[in-house]
This record gives C-alpha cells, sequence and structure tokens, in this order.
C-alpha cells in the first residue's frame, strides 16, 4: 500500500491507493497568465494571496507554487512566494520549476516535506535533481519522457517511469517518494491518449506500485465544454488507480468527479464526505430556525 | 473484438468494446411508478408513448420495455407495448420482465433481434430462459447470481457470468450475444461495492470477453446527489470496461459523462459527437442570422 507522505509545519498529506484523491491546486503559476507575472515580478503577491486562500476554500488538499518569469530571478521570487504561501495556508506545496536553482531555493525556504516538481527521465536531470531528492528528504514528481522526447507509446513512458524509481532507489529516494506524471496527451490530436493513459495509470499501479499525478486539463486541450470533460477523465483515471492530480479546484465539475470517484473508490469511508457536502440541510421552521420537520421547503442544493 | 448486435425492423445497434457505451432507456417500466401501471392495466399506453419519444429525443440507443403490474395480464400488457413501442420509434428494445411467459410473448410480437432481459445462473432460469433465446435467436442479459443470491464476493459472480456463458454455449449460444449484468451494489451499504464491480467489470471484458450492462442507479441508493454519482461511476465503470447501462437518458450527468467516457476510450471518433454537442454555435450577426464573427455574445452553451 504505497503512501507518499508530504507534509507543511502544520499539516500532512498521504498521497495513497487507499486515500481520497490528492488535489493540488495549480493556479499559482505566472504560466500564461501576464497579470499575474507581471506583479509578481514586481513584488506584487495580492493575487498569490487570494489564489492560496480560494483554492484552499476549495478543497485543495496541497498547491503548487510555480514563479517560471522569463527575464525575472526566478529563485528569488519562487523562494518568497513559498514563504508568503507558507504564511497564509496550512497545506503542504509543491515546489515547481524547470530551473535547478529555482527548485534548490524554494527546498531552502521551505517548512516541512515538500513535493518538488519535477524531474524527468532525462540523463541530466536525473544526476542534478536526485541528489537535491536525497539531500532535503523530499518527495519529487518524476515525468515520463527522456532524452528523446514524450512517446506515444504508454509502454515506452513505462519504461522511463521505471527508470526513474531504479535510479532513484541508487540514490536512496524509496519509491513511496516518486510520484510519476505519465503525461497525459490531448485526445482532440491523439485519439488514443485516454486508454493509453488509463492502461498505463493501472500498471504504474499494479506493477511499479507508485502513487501518480498528472495535469489534469491536458486531455481536453481544444475541444468544448472542458471541464466536463475533464470530469470524466479524472472519474476515469481514479477508477484506473491514479492518486493526485494537478488541477483548478475552483472548477467544480472536475471537483465533484473527483468526490465521487472517492466514493466509488471506496476511500470516502462511510461516504462521509459525499454526505456531508451534498445533502439537503434540514427545513426550516416557519419562524426561520433550522430544525427537523418544519415546512417541507427544500433548500438549494449546496454544491459549490 | 465482441460484438453484440441488437435490431428493429429498421435499425441495429452494437454493443461492443470499440463503440460507443449504449444507452439503454429504463422509463417504460410501471415498477414503482403507480400512475403508469395503472395506465398500463387499463389499457392507456399515453405515458409509454410519450416515454419512447423523450427518452429517445434525449439519446437512448435502445429502450428497454417492462409490463411488470401485479394481478394484470403481463404477457398480453408486454406484447401490446412491445407493438407500440416498435410503431414509435425505431431503436431496438430489451424485452423485460421476470415471467417466463411475458418474455415469449414479447418475443412472439417483436420485428427484428431484441435483447431478452434476463436469465440468472439459477439451474431453473438457465433451463427455461436458454432454449428460448436459441429458438428466437436473440442476445440475453445474464445476471450473475444464482440459487445462493447475490455474493457480495466479485469473484463469486465472475464464475457465475462464466457459468452463463458456457452453459449457453452448450445451446450454440455464442458469448456475443449474453451480455452480462455484473450486479453492482448501493455504496452506501457496501462500501467495496464500486471497486468490487469496477474489477469485476475488467475481468468480464479481458478474461471472459463479454459486454456487459447494470442498472446504473443501484450504486447510489440512500445517498445525495445521485446523479452526479451516477455520473462518476458510470464514466468509470466505461474506464473499466462496461459498455452498457439501462439508465434514464433525461438525466443530464449521467449522459455528458457517458459521453466523455466515449472520447477518452477513444470510441468517439475524432470527438465528433462531442464536438457537435457542445461546440459554441457561432455568434449572430447584427441583424440576427448566423454568421462568423458578429457581436462576439456568447450564447448559453447547449448541453441538454
Amino acid at each position: 500500500m504505497t503512501r507518499t507522505v508530504i507534509s507543511s509545519a502544520k499539516k500532512e498529506v498521504i498521497i495513497g491507493f487507499d486515500r481520497p484523491f490528492c488535489v493540488i491546486g495549480e493556479r499559482i503559476n505566472p504560466t500564461g497568465r501576464k497579470k499575474l507575472a507581471a506583479e509578481m515580478k514586481a513584488g506584487d503577491f495580492s493575487t498569490v494571496e487570494s489564489d492560496a486562500l480560494a483554492q484552499v476554500a476549495a478543497g485543495a488538499h496541497m498547491l503548487d507554487v510555480n514563479a517560471g518569469i522569463p527575464l525575472a530571478d526566478e529563485p528569488k521570487i519562487l523562494a518568497d512566494t513559498i514563504k508568503l504561501v507558507q504564511s497564509l495556508v496550512d497545506v503542504p506545496l509543491a515546489i515547481d520549476s524547470s530551473i535547478v536553482e529555482a527548485l534548490e531555493a524554494g527546498l531552502e525556504v521551505y517548512q516541512g516535506k515538500p513535493l518538488l516538481n519535477s524531474v524527468t527521465g532525462e540523463e541530466e536531470r536525473l544526476e542534478v535533481i536526485l541528489p537535491m531528492v536525497k539531500k532535503y528528504g523530499c518527495a519529487v514528481v518524476g515525468i515520463s519522457n527522456d532524452e528523446t522526447g514524450i512517446s506515444e507509446d504508454p509502454d515506452v513512458r513505462y519504461e522511463v517511469a521505471k527508470k526513474i524509481v531504479e535510479r532513484a532507489a541508487d540514490y536512496g529516494i524509496p519509491k513511496e517518494d516518486i510520484v510519476i506524471d505519465p503525461l497525459v496527451m490531448p485526445i482532440g490530436a491523439l485519439g488514443t491518449a485516454g486508454r493509453g493513459a488509463l492502461s498505463l495509470i493501472r500498471r504504474l499501479r499494479e506493477e511499479l506500485k507508485v502513487n501518480t499525478t498528472c495535469g489534469a486539463s491536458n486531455v481536453s486541450f481544444g475541444l468544448p465544454n472542458r471541464h466536463q470533460l475533464n470530469q470524466a477523465f479524472l472519474a476515469m483515471a481514479a477508477g484506473a488507480g491514479m492518486t493526485s492530480a494537478i488541477l483548478n479546484p475552483l472548477h467544480e465539475p472536475e471537483m465533484v468527479g473527483l468526490l465521487g470517484a472517492d466514493v466509488i473508490n471506496g476511500v470516502d469511508k462511510d461516504c462521509t464526505t459525499w454526505i456531508r457536502k451534498f445533502r439537503e440541510p434540514a427545513a426550516e421552521t416557519e419562524d426561520g430556525r433550522g430544525a427537523r420537520g418544519g415546512r417541507g421547503e427544500r433548500r438549494r442544493r449546496r454544491v459549490a
């Protein structure tokens, strides 16, 4: 029963086969958000603050933090952002950058055991990132591509994931601290992307026995009604064994789909979370105070 | 690649691993619908008519027809209902009864190759129903319970399914004409019901290589927000290999979840159905005629 433990100074999150699906909020990321990029570069973290609070309120179990801004001092901005976010919310963080110095700057200031995002199967990355993972005792996202790029063949991506896990073991990093991203392609461009991802997720869980994550919205790129398509994909992925994903928790279809998947997977014990979220409130009495019975008026179901 | 062919006089439906999920409309069934039961008993088929048309309009690929009314002439009512429904809609039907004489009366009047609903693993049922399936050349739903009842153990249910398929083979009925119902239990009562069903569906597809169906709403019995829970279950079941289900196609969450599952499973070729249903209509020009460009006003996304 693989369990990946991630923590902040105050809170521990376990990603695991027997746990509710772990939602990692994706919003604190200036990629494609010009206004946020400009703010962060200028030292204005007001949007970061509101995004952090809103995502946790919406049910995120962790937050991904990325400061990838062109021509900016990314290591410093990432470290500052992490310090700020950790002062605002208790949930553990994923430290997200493609720049090694930024990852290290984030690790230096982080309180707890973060999820480092990410290493790939490229030799150059493995040799630099895995020693950092070992040094800081963190967990790491392993992305299943290597020097040859992203294979369309799920079996090749499985082998890359296996290589990452094996190489990590050489550094003394247990497979519990590797969360594999199987790389989900846009299904509008590659019709086999969905079934390929589902079969890969199953193999990663059943054969390699690792936790998994992905950027949840990639699958629907270029298609209409993306949220409901992401919702179906996430439920199917959770059914196949995926245990976490990076997504926008403010999008209700995706979150409801994952809560439903938790019920079906038997990891929402006694359906407690589902029932608490969706049960009809007791009807009100005529003087307006809640009580059993009352006028039988049904209030709007709470879905947000 | 297992394909179950069902037909009416005018239309053929294929339930199969490489086909879009087959939605079998459940509404024409007086069980728990007192008004409909009274109407049908009195020879008033107006609700049957409107239910048939509405379900096909909502996207049902087949309709289930049941006339189980206490103290009524079920064989005659079922036969009359089938004749009426076949005169109204082109989609193939499932002939649904627990009474052998009613099944036979339905088969007698049916135009095409129906799906008989159902046989179980009980010896007495197998001996009576399978010869009828052979005689009329129809397909049949095989329910995975037997004299000992419904096992909570998916492996036992798998063995019952296997027995039905083997016994059918003895009568010369190919496994393509058996659609297995793995029996999905209410998850509010049995927390392992979901994972058990998913693993059983996978085995039925990968080992026994049969098509599968189920009553989709049973899983959510007793829980709040049933439609969105059914939606998650259906997407997960389709991801695990389920190829059809009996449900109310007028419920949008379930239908959208299944359309999404078709995309992810790669059986909605080029995402054509998804795009046609959900794409934004072209904006209107100022004189109200549709054209590219226009005022940029977004119309309500079509989801029904």
